[in-house]
Formats: C-alpha cells, sequence, structure tokens
C-alpha cells in the first residue's frame, strides 16, 4: 500500500498547489521568504491537499483554481499550526530536521506561523465561497481548542479516553475533516457525497493521530525524525499511555519514574515498558477500527478512480511504518 | 475633543459588538475563558470598532448584524496582534495592566492570540461578504509584514523615513483603513465614499500610530501604562527618533549611549534627550498632517452626525495627552 496510485491521479492538480503555496512564499518579506521556503520544501507529504483535491473529483467545482485555492489554503494552515506548534512544545526537530524554533528566536517564529495564518485565510478567501470561508473559521476555532486542551490536560492521568479523541480531533482530525468536506461543498454535490466524505476525512484524521501516536513509542528516532517519547516527556498523555496505566501497578510504576524532571534515560525506559506491552495492540486497534469506519463511509460514493485512492490513502495511514 | 459624541452616537451598535465579543469568549475552553475576559475587559479606547460602527452610517447593509460581526472581527484581530506582539516584545505591562506574557508561559499567550486570530476568522465570515473577507485576509497580511520588518530592522540607524511609514502602516493604520473601507464595501456604498472612508482610515490610523510613538518619549509612565522608551530599548527607530538622529553629532552621541546593553537609566537619559529636542515638535507636526489629510478626506462624505463624530475622532487623536 502506498500514496502512489493517488498522487498520480491528482498530480497535475498537486503541481498547481504545489505553485500556490511557493508564490505565497515567493512575496514575501525577503529576510523571511528564504526560511519560509525551506519550512514549505521539508513539508512532509502533502496529504491533506491530497485529500481535497481527490474529494473535489466527486464533485468539480465550475472554477477548479477555486479547489487549488482551497487545498493550498488547508495546506498552510496545516504549516501555520506546526510552526506555532513547535514553540509551544518546544521542539527542535521535526521531520528530521531543526525546527524554525531550532534556529530562530520564538518571535520570528511566532510571525512565522502567523504570516502562514494569513496566507491561509487569503487563500481561502480566493474561493469566494460563504460557506466553505465559515467551515474553515470553524476549524481553526477547534483547533486552537485542541492546543488549549492538550496544554492544560497535561500530567492529568485520570483524564478519561475521550478526552484523548477531543484533543486529537482539535489537533488532527478537524483539518483532515476539513480537507474533505469542503470540497463536496465548492461544488455543490448532493448532500450524501458531502456527509460520506465530510465522515471519511473525519475518521482517517483520527485513525492518523493515533498512529502517528503510537509511531512515537515504536518509530526509530532516525524514521520518527525526532526523538521517540517525546509527548510522553511533555506530559502529553496519548492512547499507548491511557492504555497503559489502565492496569494499577503499571500505573503506580510509571507515575514513579515520571516524578519530577526525569531524565532522557528514565525517558527511553519508560517508552521501552510501553512499547512491549499489550497498551500498543490496544491503540492499533482502535486506529484500525477508525479506518475500517472511513473505508466503510467510501461505500457512499460513486466508484470513480478518486474512491479508489481514498482507500488507498487510507490503508496506507494505517499500515505506515507498521 | 473627546470621543463622547462618537460613542454616543453608536452607544446602541457599540453594545451589540461588545456583547458579540464577550459571547466568542464566552464559550471558550473554560480554563481559557477567565483570562481572555480579563483580556476583552481592559480592552482601550475599542477605537477600530467605533470607525466601523461610523464609517456603517453612510450606507448601512441591508442585515445590521453584518456590521456588528465585522466590527467584532476587526477588535478580535487587534486583540490577536497585540497579545502575539507581546511575546514579541517580551512585554511585560500594556494599559498599566501585566499582559498575558507576563502571568502566563509563552506558549500559552501564542495560543490565546490563534484563539483571537480563530474568532476574527470565524466574525469575518458571518458578513458572508466575499470581498470584505478578502479585504480582512490582506491585511492580516500586511500586519504581518509589518511585525517582520520592525523585527529586522531593529537597530538599523540608517533606515529612510519610508521604511517607519511603511512599518506603521503595516502596525496600525492597515487596521485602521480596514475598519473604514469594509462597511461601505458591506453596505455597498457609491464608490467616492468607499475611497474618502478609505482614505480617512488610513490617514487616522498613521497619526495615530505617530502619536503613540511620540507618547513613548514625552508620556508619564502613570499615562502610558508601561516604561517609557520602550520602543528605543527594543531598538525600534520610531519618528522621533529618525528626526533626532539626523543631526550628525546627536547621532553619534546617541548611539554611543545605545551601545550594547545599556541600562534603564542610560534609556532615561536618551528619553530625555529627545524629549528636550526639535524631534518632538517635527514628528508632531507630521501627525497633525496625517490628520489634517483625515479631515479633508470627510468633504467628499455627506454631512450626517457620523461625519461629525469622525472628525471629532480625528481631533482627539492628536490632542490626547499633549
Amino acid at each position: 500500500m502506498s500514496l502512489t496510485t493517488a498522487r498520480e491521479l491528482v498530480a497535475q492538480d498537486m503541481a498547481a498547489v504545489e505553485e500556490k503555496i511557493q508564490q505565497a512564499v515567493g512575496d514575501a518579506y525577503a529576510p523571511l521568504s528564504a526560511a519560509l521556503e525551506t519550512l514549505i520544501r521539508s513539508g512532509g507529504k502533502r496529504v491533506r491537499p491530497m485529500l481535497t483535491l481527490l474529494a473535489g473529483r466527486f464533485a468539480p467545482p465550475p472554477e477548479r483554481s477555486r479547489l487549488i485555492s482551497l487545498a493550498a489554503a488547508i495546506e498552510s494552515l496545516h504549516t501555520a499550526t506546526l510552526v506555532h506548534d513547535d514553540v509551544i512544545d518546544g521542539a527542535r526537530l521535526r521531520r528530521g530536521r531543526s525546527t524554525l524554533n531550532a534556529r530562530w528566536t520564538p518571535s520570528s517564529t511566532i510571525m512565522a506561523g502567523d504570516f502562514f495564518f494569513a496566507r491561509a485565510a487569503r487563500l481561502v478567501a480566493e474561493t469566494k465561497h460563504p460557506r466553505v470561508i465559515q467551515m474553515f473559521a470553524h476549524t481553526l476555532e477547534v483547533i486552537v481548542d485542541g492546543e488549549l486542551r492538550q496544554a492544560f490536560s497535561a500530567r492529568d492521568w485520570d483524564q478519561p479516553k475521550e478526552s484523548y479523541y477531543q484533543r486529537i480531533y482539535g489537533k488532527t482530525a478537524a483539518l483532515f475533516e476539513l480537507a474533505t468536506h469542503t470540497p463536496p461543498v465548492l461544488g455543490d454535490a448532493p448532500q450524501t457525497y458531502e456527509e460520506a466524505l465530510r465522515r471519511f476525512g473525519y475518521h482517517l484524521g483520527m485513525a492518523f493521530q493515533i498512529v502517528d501516536d503510537i509511531l512515537d513509542f515504536v518509530a526509530d528516532e532516525s524514521v520518527l525524525g525526532k526523538p521517540a517519547g517525546s509527548d510522553l516527556n511533555a506530559g502529553i498523555i496519548t492512547l499507548p499511555v491511557y492504555f497503559y496505566i489502565q492496569t494499577p501497578e503499571r500505573r503506580d510504576q510509571l507515575l514513579r519514574m515520571l516524578e519530577g524532571h526525569p531524565s532522557p534515560l528514565v525517558i527511553r525506559d519508560v517508552v521501552g515498558m510501553i512499547r512491549e506491552s499489550d497498551a500498543i495492540d490496544q491503540a492499533r486497534a482502535e486506529a484500525q477500527a477508525f479506518v475500517d469506519q472511513a473505508l466503510a463511509d467510501l461505500a457512499g460514493l460513486p466508484p470513480i478512480p478518486a474512491r479508489e485512492a481514498l482507500a488507498d490513502l487510507a490503508r496506507y495511514v494505517v499500515e505506515r511504518h507498521f
């Protein structure tokens, strides 16, 4: 399973999205544009704009350029939140490269994030579609709410699983949902398509973040591009941790080990304990369940090539690095 | 000269704007809402939404609620940039109260700023007017560009006066311009009204920031609500500094004094030197010229009470604290 089918299907549109993103950076204030360019180039797999372009195939809007702007807006919003997240987490590595935060002052990083917010706002305004713009603004609120919940719930070992789900909705699934929900709105698709695509994005996004949270325990640092256990180090309780501490003895031991300011060696030991436990399989089962739901959502859509590409993408999400 | 006439004229609409802003904060994530409420309550004179409401009188939109949303959006955007500015400047006092930055971690402050960006986006989306939304997004870009220019031009003593003007356009005048330009667009006013109101907002905003920059030298700390000379301390070259260093001897002395990390006592001495010089009167003359242009812009508008209120507001801007 890979992203090849999906990528080939929307290659031409994706090139236009890339150009749109580059262009937005090209006319930025000169001292900034080099840094922004690096940020853009190092930028991940473009899963979100790919989702937007594929979802757009079920009801192409009258003007293709509006879908391109929308996809570029969604990727820009993603970049903005990544940049601010890196300040918030104090992260110094992401995707194997040093983050902007590690090389710039926090102030410059805040401004770079704000810059991408502004570009996202401009790009989504180009859709000229009031409902799409409202959905976009609402998602930004959900994302910020998720950031806040994550910050305020750190080291709260008693939080229910629902809190975790609420947080990862804000952190990831809300933007995936936006990526697949807005294209049918823009293209004036039938209500059933709209709902199927919205649900697909939501379920896929939830699975995606659970897998990310599992990888933080099981993947090599070389694959992660950052130290393993970094969430745990920040006191963020992800699904593997949640399952792990459901056993009182394990919980007591883990809390004792993480008391105060645990050293990197202690973190590594805790990561090892969780990695070797059944908590990973339990979390993996939940990710799989979300992917199964995402695949089921596709049944409500016509069998065009984009549907198969979305299914591939969903299967890829759970299988990467496992 | 005071804001009383303007305030009375739009009192009812302003109450609706306040309610709209409070409401946006009320349904925020609980641990945050108290802090946000403080921020909102301590929030200045509401000059920007007042401008929006007054400008709206020249061509009321079909639905009053859209103008209210627009005014609340503009104030929320202003709050967002203030919050991030405080992290960027490391400011610990604003309007005589400790800033969010002084009481929270930088991360929380970033998130609080992002929260207001998100609310601003939601509120402006409520206007459902694509062109207004595009203007709003564009202004956000100009503001961020201004922040960046300010950060990158710090301690560049050779910058031309135009750089200062470009920076204060981003910092202040762009949002004033947006505040007066968007209402006639929303209300589908004649092109001449639109242009007159846009120019008025621009000229007023430029005057407002020059006056702010003068106050940073001449006002008491008790009036400023923050230490005098704080821009100078941060290496930001404002108009009084620009005029002061046009004389080579004064320039040499000032640069010598500010070398390295000048102590608060040295900053106080430099503030005193600039305050006693003719640089203040030169800057004041420029502020007055902008206000005169703003007043002239009003001639293109019908003589309704809102026009007199805008004129009062313009005169107030230069006269406050002088």
